[in-house]
Protein backbone atom coordinates (compact mmCIF):
# COMPACT_ATOMS: atom_id res chain seq x y z
CA UNK A 1 0.00 0.00 0.00
CA UNK A 2 0.82 3.47 -0.52
CA UNK A 3 0.50 6.07 1.37
CA UNK A 4 1.10 9.50 0.09
CA UNK A 5 -1.08 11.55 2.17
CA UNK A 6 0.11 12.53 5.63
CA UNK A 7 -1.57 15.00 7.83
CA UNK A 8 -0.96 16.14 11.20
CA UNK A 9 -4.40 17.07 12.68
CA UNK A 10 -4.66 20.51 14.25
CA UNK A 11 -7.50 22.05 16.26
CA UNK A 12 -9.10 23.42 13.39
CA UNK A 13 -10.05 20.21 12.09
CA UNK A 14 -11.44 18.72 15.09
CA UNK A 15 -15.13 19.68 16.66
CA UNK A 16 -16.46 20.54 19.91
CA UNK A 17 -15.82 16.87 20.89
CA UNK A 18 -12.01 17.60 20.62
CA UNK A 19 -11.69 14.77 17.32
CA UNK A 20 -11.31 15.11 13.75
CA UNK A 21 -15.08 15.90 12.27
CA UNK A 22 -16.77 13.56 9.98
CA UNK A 23 -16.90 15.91 7.35
CA UNK A 24 -13.42 16.00 7.28
CA UNK A 25 -12.70 13.07 6.81
CA UNK A 26 -14.08 13.21 3.86
CA UNK A 27 -11.41 16.16 2.69
CA UNK A 28 -8.57 13.62 3.78
CA UNK A 29 -10.19 11.32 1.83
CA UNK A 30 -10.45 13.32 -0.62
CA UNK A 31 -6.95 14.91 -0.52
CA UNK A 32 -5.30 11.26 -1.03
CA UNK A 33 -8.06 10.38 -4.00
CA UNK A 34 -6.34 13.20 -5.98
CA UNK A 35 -2.86 12.92 -5.10
CA UNK A 36 -3.29 8.75 -6.30
CA UNK A 37 -5.02 9.49 -9.37
CA UNK A 38 -2.28 12.29 -10.40
CA UNK A 39 0.35 9.90 -9.67
CA UNK A 40 -1.13 7.33 -12.24
CA UNK A 41 -3.50 8.92 -14.75
CA UNK A 42 -2.91 11.93 -16.91
CA UNK A 43 -5.71 14.86 -15.52
CA UNK A 44 -5.07 17.26 -17.86
CA UNK A 45 -5.41 15.00 -20.71
CA UNK A 46 -8.15 14.16 -19.16
CA UNK A 47 -10.12 17.24 -18.42
CA UNK A 48 -9.26 18.27 -22.16
CA UNK A 49 -11.60 15.07 -23.35
CA UNK A 50 -14.26 16.19 -21.16
CA UNK A 51 -13.94 13.07 -19.16
CA UNK A 52 -15.14 13.44 -15.20
CA UNK A 53 -14.91 11.82 -12.35
CA UNK A 54 -18.42 11.62 -10.30
CA UNK A 55 -18.85 10.57 -7.21
CA UNK A 56 -22.31 8.29 -6.61
CA UNK A 57 -21.58 6.27 -2.95
CA UNK A 58 -19.55 7.14 0.14
CA UNK A 59 -19.45 4.55 2.64
CA UNK A 60 -17.04 4.90 5.44
CA UNK A 61 -16.75 3.19 9.16
CA UNK A 62 -15.16 5.35 11.86
CA UNK A 63 -13.38 3.53 13.74
CA UNK A 64 -11.23 5.13 15.94
CA UNK A 65 -11.69 9.04 16.77
CA UNK A 66 -9.02 11.37 16.34
CA UNK A 67 -7.61 13.07 18.75
CA UNK A 68 -5.58 16.76 17.93
CA UNK A 69 -1.66 16.66 17.55
CA UNK A 70 -1.75 12.81 15.92
CA UNK A 71 -0.24 12.55 12.03
CA UNK A 72 -2.68 10.70 9.76
CA UNK A 73 -1.46 8.25 6.36
CA UNK A 74 -4.35 8.07 4.17
CA UNK A 75 -4.18 5.36 1.16
CA UNK A 76 -6.52 4.47 -1.85
CA UNK A 77 -6.61 1.22 -3.98
CA UNK A 78 -9.27 -0.23 -6.09
CA UNK A 79 -11.37 -2.79 -4.38
CA UNK A 80 -13.75 -3.41 -7.73
CA UNK A 81 -14.22 -2.54 -11.36
CA UNK A 82 -17.69 -2.86 -12.57
CA UNK A 83 -18.77 -2.60 -15.94
CA UNK A 84 -19.79 1.35 -15.38
CA UNK A 85 -18.70 2.02 -12.10
CA UNK A 86 -15.20 1.36 -9.88
CA UNK A 87 -15.46 1.02 -6.24
CA UNK A 88 -12.10 2.51 -4.48
CA UNK A 89 -10.81 1.31 -0.82
CA UNK A 90 -9.42 3.82 1.00
CA UNK A 91 -7.98 4.19 4.50
CA UNK A 92 -7.12 6.51 7.61
CA UNK A 93 -4.32 5.46 9.86
CA UNK A 94 -2.61 5.91 12.52
CA UNK A 95 1.02 7.33 11.61
CA UNK A 96 2.53 5.56 15.07
CA UNK A 97 0.61 2.58 16.39
CA UNK A 98 -0.26 1.87 12.46
CA UNK A 99 -3.89 1.28 13.64
CA UNK A 100 -7.35 2.01 11.40
CA UNK A 101 -8.97 5.38 12.11
CA UNK A 102 -11.30 5.28 9.43
CA UNK A 103 -11.52 3.24 6.21
CA UNK A 104 -14.51 3.60 3.46
CA UNK A 105 -15.62 2.28 0.02
CA UNK A 106 -15.46 5.38 -2.49
CA UNK A 107 -18.29 4.61 -5.79
CA UNK A 108 -17.53 6.70 -8.67
CA UNK A 109 -18.34 6.51 -12.28
CA UNK A 110 -16.57 8.17 -15.37
CA UNK A 111 -18.72 9.94 -17.35
CA UNK A 112 -17.52 11.53 -21.53
CA UNK A 113 -18.03 14.53 -23.28
CA UNK A 114 -21.70 13.78 -24.10
CA UNK A 115 -22.15 13.91 -20.02
CA UNK A 116 -22.99 9.84 -20.39
CA UNK A 117 -21.65 7.18 -18.27
CA UNK A 118 -18.60 5.41 -19.54
CA UNK A 119 -18.17 1.54 -19.38
CA UNK A 120 -15.04 0.39 -18.08
CA UNK A 121 -13.62 -1.20 -21.32
CA UNK A 122 -10.98 -0.35 -23.74
CA UNK A 123 -8.93 2.61 -23.34
CA UNK A 124 -10.55 3.82 -20.03
CA UNK A 125 -10.66 0.80 -18.60
CA UNK A 126 -7.01 0.14 -19.09
CA UNK A 127 -6.40 3.75 -17.44
CA UNK A 128 -8.50 2.87 -14.09
CA UNK A 129 -6.13 -0.01 -13.75
CA UNK A 130 -3.24 2.11 -13.13
CA UNK A 131 -5.41 3.15 -9.97
CA UNK A 132 -4.57 -0.52 -8.37
CA UNK A 133 -2.13 0.25 -5.42
CA UNK A 134 1.10 -2.23 -6.55
CA UNK B 1 -42.17 13.98 6.99
CA UNK B 2 -40.55 16.91 8.54
CA UNK B 3 -38.12 19.00 6.66
CA UNK B 4 -36.46 21.37 9.65
CA UNK B 5 -33.58 22.65 7.61
CA UNK B 6 -33.98 24.57 4.83
CA UNK B 7 -30.60 26.06 3.18
CA UNK B 8 -29.95 27.91 0.21
CA UNK B 9 -27.10 26.90 -2.17
CA UNK B 10 -24.08 29.82 -1.87
CA UNK B 11 -20.65 29.89 -3.62
CA UNK B 12 -18.59 28.88 -1.34
CA UNK B 13 -21.03 25.54 -0.45
CA UNK B 14 -19.79 24.85 -4.10
CA UNK B 15 -16.33 23.02 -5.47
CA UNK B 16 -14.51 23.63 -8.25
CA UNK B 17 -17.20 21.78 -10.36
CA UNK B 18 -19.79 24.27 -9.72
CA UNK B 19 -21.82 21.92 -7.13
CA UNK B 20 -21.96 21.32 -3.68
CA UNK B 21 -19.29 19.36 -2.49
CA UNK B 22 -19.31 16.22 -1.15
CA UNK B 23 -18.10 16.98 2.19
CA UNK B 24 -20.22 19.78 2.13
CA UNK B 25 -23.40 17.13 2.48
CA UNK B 26 -22.36 15.80 5.45
CA UNK B 27 -22.61 19.11 7.29
CA UNK B 28 -25.96 19.15 5.74
CA UNK B 29 -26.98 16.08 6.96
CA UNK B 30 -25.33 17.30 10.90
CA UNK B 31 -26.95 20.16 11.08
CA UNK B 32 -30.26 18.29 10.84
CA UNK B 33 -29.58 16.10 13.05
CA UNK B 34 -29.09 18.08 15.56
CA UNK B 35 -32.09 20.12 14.36
CA UNK B 36 -33.95 17.14 14.85
CA UNK B 37 -32.73 15.69 17.99
CA UNK B 38 -33.11 18.76 19.89
CA UNK B 39 -36.89 18.55 18.95
CA UNK B 40 -37.23 15.97 20.41
CA UNK B 41 -34.49 15.06 23.07
CA UNK B 42 -33.67 16.87 26.24
CA UNK B 43 -29.99 17.30 24.97
CA UNK B 44 -29.02 19.25 28.17
CA UNK B 45 -29.59 16.09 30.54
CA UNK B 46 -28.16 14.57 27.83
CA UNK B 47 -24.76 15.76 28.07
CA UNK B 48 -25.42 16.37 31.96
CA UNK B 49 -25.78 12.08 32.49
CA UNK B 50 -22.62 11.77 30.10
CA UNK B 51 -24.21 10.51 26.86
CA UNK B 52 -22.97 10.73 23.69
CA UNK B 53 -24.05 10.22 20.06
CA UNK B 54 -21.23 7.94 18.16
CA UNK B 55 -21.58 8.27 14.46
CA UNK B 56 -19.39 4.99 13.26
CA UNK B 57 -20.99 4.92 10.28
CA UNK B 58 -21.98 6.92 7.15
CA UNK B 59 -23.35 5.44 3.64
CA UNK B 60 -24.59 8.44 1.36
CA UNK B 61 -25.93 8.65 -2.03
CA UNK B 62 -25.13 11.01 -4.25
CA UNK B 63 -28.09 10.62 -6.84
CA UNK B 64 -28.43 14.44 -8.54
CA UNK B 65 -25.62 17.48 -7.94
CA UNK B 66 -27.00 20.69 -6.35
CA UNK B 67 -26.28 23.64 -8.12
CA UNK B 68 -25.77 26.91 -6.67
CA UNK B 69 -28.95 28.66 -6.41
CA UNK B 70 -31.08 25.91 -5.10
CA UNK B 71 -32.78 25.69 -1.87
CA UNK B 72 -32.95 22.39 -0.29
CA UNK B 73 -34.34 20.18 2.50
CA UNK B 74 -33.65 17.94 4.99
CA UNK B 75 -34.93 15.49 6.56
CA UNK B 76 -34.18 13.05 9.17
CA UNK B 77 -36.27 9.59 10.38
CA UNK B 78 -35.77 6.28 12.28
CA UNK B 79 -34.52 3.55 9.50
CA UNK B 80 -34.30 0.95 12.50
CA UNK B 81 -33.20 0.60 16.18
CA UNK B 82 -30.80 -2.63 16.84
CA UNK B 83 -29.96 -3.59 20.25
CA UNK B 84 -26.56 -1.68 20.54
CA UNK B 85 -26.94 0.62 17.62
CA UNK B 86 -29.77 3.00 15.43
CA UNK B 87 -30.10 3.51 12.06
CA UNK B 88 -31.08 7.32 10.85
CA UNK B 89 -32.35 7.72 7.20
CA UNK B 90 -31.79 10.96 5.90
CA UNK B 91 -32.25 13.04 2.95
CA UNK B 92 -31.80 15.82 0.95
CA UNK B 93 -34.20 17.14 -1.37
CA UNK B 94 -35.13 19.98 -4.09
CA UNK B 95 -37.18 22.31 -2.30
CA UNK B 96 -38.82 23.05 -5.91
CA UNK B 97 -39.06 20.11 -7.75
CA UNK B 98 -39.47 17.66 -4.78
CA UNK B 99 -36.73 15.36 -6.38
CA UNK B 100 -34.17 13.92 -3.94
CA UNK B 101 -30.08 14.94 -4.21
CA UNK B 102 -28.94 12.92 -1.59
CA UNK B 103 -29.79 10.30 1.13
CA UNK B 104 -28.24 9.04 3.35
CA UNK B 105 -27.85 5.91 6.38
CA UNK B 106 -25.91 7.19 9.60
CA UNK B 107 -25.40 4.90 12.11
CA UNK B 108 -24.71 5.85 15.73
CA UNK B 109 -23.89 4.36 19.13
CA UNK B 110 -24.78 5.58 22.30
CA UNK B 111 -22.58 6.06 25.19
CA UNK B 112 -22.29 6.38 28.93
CA UNK B 113 -20.84 8.11 31.31
CA UNK B 114 -18.48 5.05 31.83
CA UNK B 115 -17.83 5.40 27.76
CA UNK B 116 -19.62 1.88 27.12
CA UNK B 117 -21.98 1.61 24.31
CA UNK B 118 -25.54 1.39 25.94
CA UNK B 119 -27.81 -1.07 24.74
CA UNK B 120 -31.19 0.17 22.99
CA UNK B 121 -33.41 -0.68 26.05
CA UNK B 122 -35.39 1.09 28.92
CA UNK B 123 -35.11 4.90 29.28
CA UNK B 124 -32.90 5.52 26.45
CA UNK B 125 -35.12 3.03 23.94
CA UNK B 126 -37.98 5.20 24.93
CA UNK B 127 -35.48 8.54 24.33
CA UNK B 128 -34.69 7.21 20.93
CA UNK B 129 -38.24 5.90 19.59
CA UNK B 130 -38.99 10.02 19.74
CA UNK B 131 -36.59 10.58 16.77
CA UNK B 132 -39.07 9.06 14.26
CA UNK B 133 -40.82 10.99 12.24
CA UNK B 134 -44.67 10.84 12.76
CA UNK C 1 -30.16 47.19 11.12
CA UNK C 2 -31.54 43.73 9.82
CA UNK C 3 -30.28 40.22 10.89
CA UNK C 4 -31.22 38.32 7.45
CA UNK C 5 -29.40 35.35 8.81
CA UNK C 6 -29.56 33.56 12.01
CA UNK C 7 -27.31 30.58 12.68
CA UNK C 8 -27.66 28.12 16.06
CA UNK C 9 -23.82 27.24 16.59
CA UNK C 10 -23.24 23.13 16.26
CA UNK C 11 -20.57 21.11 17.23
CA UNK C 12 -19.19 21.01 13.56
CA UNK C 13 -19.01 24.52 14.09
CA UNK C 14 -16.20 24.37 16.45
CA UNK C 15 -13.08 24.05 16.56
CA UNK C 16 -11.27 22.03 19.88
CA UNK C 17 -11.26 24.78 21.94
CA UNK C 18 -15.07 24.52 21.40
CA UNK C 19 -15.38 27.47 20.50
CA UNK C 20 -16.49 28.68 16.82
CA UNK C 21 -13.33 28.34 14.45
CA UNK C 22 -11.90 31.44 13.30
CA UNK C 23 -12.31 30.56 9.33
CA UNK C 24 -15.94 29.08 10.00
CA UNK C 25 -16.52 32.98 11.16
CA UNK C 26 -15.87 34.20 7.45
CA UNK C 27 -18.54 31.70 5.80
CA UNK C 28 -21.20 33.11 8.25
CA UNK C 29 -19.99 36.71 6.95
CA UNK C 30 -20.48 35.36 3.41
CA UNK C 31 -23.77 33.64 4.17
CA UNK C 32 -25.27 36.80 4.93
CA UNK C 33 -23.37 38.92 2.71
CA UNK C 34 -25.32 36.96 -0.18
CA UNK C 35 -28.12 37.54 1.56
CA UNK C 36 -28.34 40.64 2.19
CA UNK C 37 -26.99 41.26 -1.68
CA UNK C 38 -30.06 39.03 -3.42
CA UNK C 39 -32.45 40.91 -1.43
CA UNK C 40 -31.54 44.01 -2.80
CA UNK C 41 -29.86 43.66 -5.94
CA UNK C 42 -31.15 41.33 -8.62
CA UNK C 43 -27.80 39.08 -9.39
CA UNK C 44 -29.33 36.96 -12.04
CA UNK C 45 -29.34 40.00 -14.05
CA UNK C 46 -25.64 40.95 -12.43
CA UNK C 47 -24.19 37.55 -13.61
CA UNK C 48 -26.01 37.57 -16.74
CA UNK C 49 -23.88 41.06 -17.63
CA UNK C 50 -20.93 38.76 -16.52
CA UNK C 51 -20.48 41.67 -13.22
CA UNK C 52 -18.76 39.91 -10.52
CA UNK C 53 -18.09 40.88 -6.76
CA UNK C 54 -14.44 40.07 -6.06
CA UNK C 55 -13.01 40.57 -1.81
CA UNK C 56 -9.99 41.92 -1.72
CA UNK C 57 -9.60 42.69 1.95
CA UNK C 58 -11.51 41.04 4.98
CA UNK C 59 -10.75 42.75 8.43
CA UNK C 60 -12.52 40.53 11.12
CA UNK C 61 -12.14 41.60 15.09
CA UNK C 62 -12.95 38.41 16.93
CA UNK C 63 -14.60 40.13 20.29
CA UNK C 64 -16.24 37.26 22.30
CA UNK C 65 -15.76 33.84 21.65
CA UNK C 66 -18.66 31.79 20.63
CA UNK C 67 -19.37 28.67 22.27
CA UNK C 68 -21.88 25.69 20.92
CA UNK C 69 -25.58 26.18 21.32
CA UNK C 70 -25.78 29.92 20.83
CA UNK C 71 -27.75 31.91 18.41
CA UNK C 72 -26.15 34.45 16.03
CA UNK C 73 -27.70 37.06 14.21
CA UNK C 74 -25.77 38.38 11.58
CA UNK C 75 -26.37 41.59 9.79
CA UNK C 76 -24.41 44.39 6.88
CA UNK C 77 -24.26 47.46 5.72
CA UNK C 78 -22.44 50.08 3.76
CA UNK C 79 -19.31 51.80 5.49
CA UNK C 80 -18.30 53.26 2.48
CA UNK C 81 -18.20 53.20 -1.18
CA UNK C 82 -14.96 54.78 -2.60
CA UNK C 83 -14.39 55.34 -6.25
CA UNK C 84 -14.02 51.70 -7.29
CA UNK C 85 -14.01 49.55 -4.24
CA UNK C 86 -16.82 49.22 -1.16
CA UNK C 87 -16.27 48.83 2.23
CA UNK C 88 -19.02 46.58 3.83
CA UNK C 89 -19.68 46.51 7.53
CA UNK C 90 -20.72 43.12 9.20
CA UNK C 91 -21.59 42.06 12.67
CA UNK C 92 -22.14 38.91 14.62
CA UNK C 93 -23.73 39.61 17.59
CA UNK C 94 -25.51 37.08 20.03
CA UNK C 95 -29.20 36.84 19.81
CA UNK C 96 -29.89 36.80 23.74
CA UNK C 97 -27.26 39.53 24.89
CA UNK C 98 -27.28 41.57 21.98
CA UNK C 99 -23.32 41.62 22.42
CA UNK C 100 -20.96 41.51 19.52
CA UNK C 101 -19.31 38.31 18.90
CA UNK C 102 -17.10 39.76 15.96
CA UNK C 103 -17.01 42.45 13.55
CA UNK C 104 -15.88 42.88 10.45
CA UNK C 105 -14.94 45.25 7.35
CA UNK C 106 -14.52 44.02 4.22
CA UNK C 107 -13.54 45.36 0.97
CA UNK C 108 -14.73 44.52 -2.68
CA UNK C 109 -14.36 45.58 -5.87
CA UNK C 110 -16.71 44.66 -9.11
CA UNK C 111 -15.39 43.83 -12.34
CA UNK C 112 -17.01 44.04 -15.65
CA UNK C 113 -17.55 41.87 -18.86
CA UNK C 114 -13.76 42.71 -19.76
CA UNK C 115 -12.31 41.57 -16.34
CA UNK C 116 -12.03 45.18 -15.52
CA UNK C 117 -12.43 46.91 -12.43
CA UNK C 118 -15.47 49.18 -12.82
CA UNK C 119 -15.85 52.96 -11.34
CA UNK C 120 -18.66 53.69 -8.18
CA UNK C 121 -20.39 55.55 -10.33
CA UNK C 122 -23.82 55.70 -12.68
CA UNK C 123 -25.87 52.38 -12.96
CA UNK C 124 -23.57 50.45 -10.56
CA UNK C 125 -23.54 53.07 -7.64
CA UNK C 126 -27.15 53.26 -7.99
CA UNK C 127 -27.25 49.47 -7.30
CA UNK C 128 -24.32 49.58 -4.64
CA UNK C 129 -26.34 52.29 -2.73
CA UNK C 130 -29.34 49.95 -2.11
CA UNK C 131 -26.95 47.94 0.00
CA UNK C 132 -27.24 50.04 2.91
CA UNK C 133 -28.99 49.55 5.94
CA UNK C 134 -32.13 51.65 6.43
CA UNK D 1 11.89 32.90 5.22
CA UNK D 2 10.79 30.21 5.80
CA UNK D 3 7.99 28.06 3.65
CA UNK D 4 6.96 25.24 5.71
CA UNK D 5 3.59 24.49 4.32
CA UNK D 6 3.25 23.74 0.53
CA UNK D 7 -0.15 23.27 -0.34
CA UNK D 8 -1.69 21.69 -4.03
CA UNK D 9 -5.07 23.19 -4.20
CA UNK D 10 -7.54 20.62 -5.03
CA UNK D 11 -10.96 21.35 -6.65
CA UNK D 12 -12.85 20.87 -3.08
CA UNK D 13 -10.51 24.19 -2.13
CA UNK D 14 -12.51 25.99 -4.66
CA UNK D 15 -15.71 27.47 -4.70
CA UNK D 16 -18.32 28.25 -7.39
CA UNK D 17 -15.79 30.35 -9.20
CA UNK D 18 -13.19 27.97 -9.74
CA UNK D 19 -10.78 30.10 -7.38
CA UNK D 20 -9.65 28.93 -3.56
CA UNK D 21 -12.68 30.51 -1.26
CA UNK D 22 -12.07 33.49 1.11
CA UNK D 23 -12.77 31.25 4.11
CA UNK D 24 -9.90 28.14 2.85
CA UNK D 25 -7.40 30.62 2.98
CA UNK D 26 -8.03 31.15 6.68
CA UNK D 27 -7.70 27.34 7.10
CA UNK D 28 -4.09 27.84 4.74
CA UNK D 29 -2.71 30.31 7.50
CA UNK D 30 -3.85 28.61 10.20
CA UNK D 31 -2.19 25.63 9.08
CA UNK D 32 1.08 27.50 8.53
CA UNK D 33 0.69 29.10 12.12
CA UNK D 34 0.44 26.03 13.84
CA UNK D 35 3.36 24.78 11.88
CA UNK D 36 5.74 27.52 12.55
CA UNK D 37 4.67 27.59 16.47
CA UNK D 38 4.99 23.48 17.08
CA UNK D 39 8.52 24.23 15.13
CA UNK D 40 9.84 26.38 17.59
CA UNK D 41 8.07 26.53 20.54
CA UNK D 42 7.26 23.48 23.43
CA UNK D 43 3.63 23.84 22.81
CA UNK D 44 3.15 20.93 25.51
CA UNK D 45 4.49 22.65 27.75
CA UNK D 46 2.74 25.20 27.01
CA UNK D 47 -0.76 23.74 26.94
CA UNK D 48 0.42 21.82 30.39
CA UNK D 49 0.89 25.58 31.72
CA UNK D 50 -2.56 26.35 30.68
CA UNK D 51 -1.34 29.08 28.14
CA UNK D 52 -3.19 29.85 25.17
CA UNK D 53 -3.00 31.58 21.85
CA UNK D 54 -5.98 33.57 21.14
CA UNK D 55 -6.30 35.73 17.70
CA UNK D 56 -8.08 38.85 18.10
CA UNK D 57 -7.52 40.26 14.34
CA UNK D 58 -7.13 39.36 11.18
CA UNK D 59 -6.73 41.64 7.95
CA UNK D 60 -6.01 40.11 4.98
CA UNK D 61 -5.30 41.17 1.28
CA UNK D 62 -6.19 38.94 -1.47
CA UNK D 63 -3.88 39.76 -4.05
CA UNK D 64 -4.26 37.22 -6.58
CA UNK D 65 -7.46 34.50 -6.99
CA UNK D 66 -5.70 31.25 -6.96
CA UNK D 67 -7.03 28.52 -9.62
CA UNK D 68 -7.42 24.95 -9.00
CA UNK D 69 -4.05 22.78 -9.81
CA UNK D 70 -1.66 25.78 -8.43
CA UNK D 71 1.38 24.74 -5.64
CA UNK D 72 1.22 27.39 -2.70
CA UNK D 73 3.81 28.21 -0.28
CA UNK D 74 3.28 29.82 3.15
CA UNK D 75 5.04 31.53 5.48
CA UNK D 76 4.61 33.17 9.07
CA UNK D 77 6.88 35.60 10.65
CA UNK D 78 6.64 38.37 13.48
CA UNK D 79 5.59 42.08 12.26
CA UNK D 80 5.57 43.36 15.80
CA UNK D 81 5.32 42.39 19.59
CA UNK D 82 3.20 44.98 21.60
CA UNK D 83 3.01 45.22 24.80
CA UNK D 84 0.18 42.96 25.68
CA UNK D 85 -0.34 41.47 21.91
CA UNK D 86 1.81 39.72 18.98
CA UNK D 87 1.07 40.24 15.38
CA UNK D 88 2.42 37.72 12.86
CA UNK D 89 2.90 38.58 9.24
CA UNK D 90 1.74 35.74 6.87
CA UNK D 91 2.32 35.15 3.09
CA UNK D 92 0.73 32.59 0.74
CA UNK D 93 2.75 32.80 -2.62
CA UNK D 94 2.76 30.47 -5.54
CA UNK D 95 5.18 28.26 -5.73
CA UNK D 96 6.30 28.58 -9.35
CA UNK D 97 6.15 32.20 -10.07
CA UNK D 98 6.51 33.40 -6.36
CA UNK D 99 3.88 35.63 -7.16
CA UNK D 100 2.03 36.94 -3.67
CA UNK D 101 -1.45 35.38 -3.61
CA UNK D 102 -2.72 36.37 -0.16
CA UNK D 103 -0.77 38.28 2.62
CA UNK D 104 -2.35 38.68 6.29
CA UNK D 105 -1.62 40.56 9.62
CA UNK D 106 -2.70 38.33 12.10
CA UNK D 107 -2.93 39.91 16.14
CA UNK D 108 -3.09 37.57 18.88
CA UNK D 109 -2.78 37.50 22.68
CA UNK D 110 -1.30 34.94 25.26
CA UNK D 111 -3.61 34.01 28.23
CA UNK D 112 -2.60 32.12 31.18
CA UNK D 113 -3.84 29.97 33.53
CA UNK D 114 -6.73 32.35 35.25
CA UNK D 115 -7.68 33.20 31.65
CA UNK D 116 -5.71 36.77 31.96
CA UNK D 117 -3.69 38.12 28.97
CA UNK D 118 0.05 38.23 29.75
CA UNK D 119 1.97 40.69 28.96
CA UNK D 120 5.19 40.38 26.37
CA UNK D 121 7.68 40.36 28.68
CA UNK D 122 9.98 37.67 30.48
CA UNK D 123 10.02 34.08 29.87
CA UNK D 124 6.90 34.61 27.16
CA UNK D 125 8.45 37.62 25.60
CA UNK D 126 11.50 34.77 25.02
CA UNK D 127 9.51 32.43 23.16
CA UNK D 128 7.45 34.84 21.22
CA UNK D 129 11.00 36.26 19.65
CA UNK D 130 11.76 32.29 18.82
CA UNK D 131 8.93 33.42 16.29
CA UNK D 132 10.99 35.64 14.47
CA UNK D 133 12.01 34.01 11.12
CA UNK D 134 15.24 34.29 10.59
Amino acid sequence: MEYLTEIKVRGYHADFYGHVNNARYLEFFEEDRWAHLESKIDLRKWAAEGIIFLVVNVNVNYRRSVPVGETLLISTDIAEIGSRSVVLKQEILFKNSKQVAADALITFVVTGKSGKVLTMEGDIRKEIEKLRSS
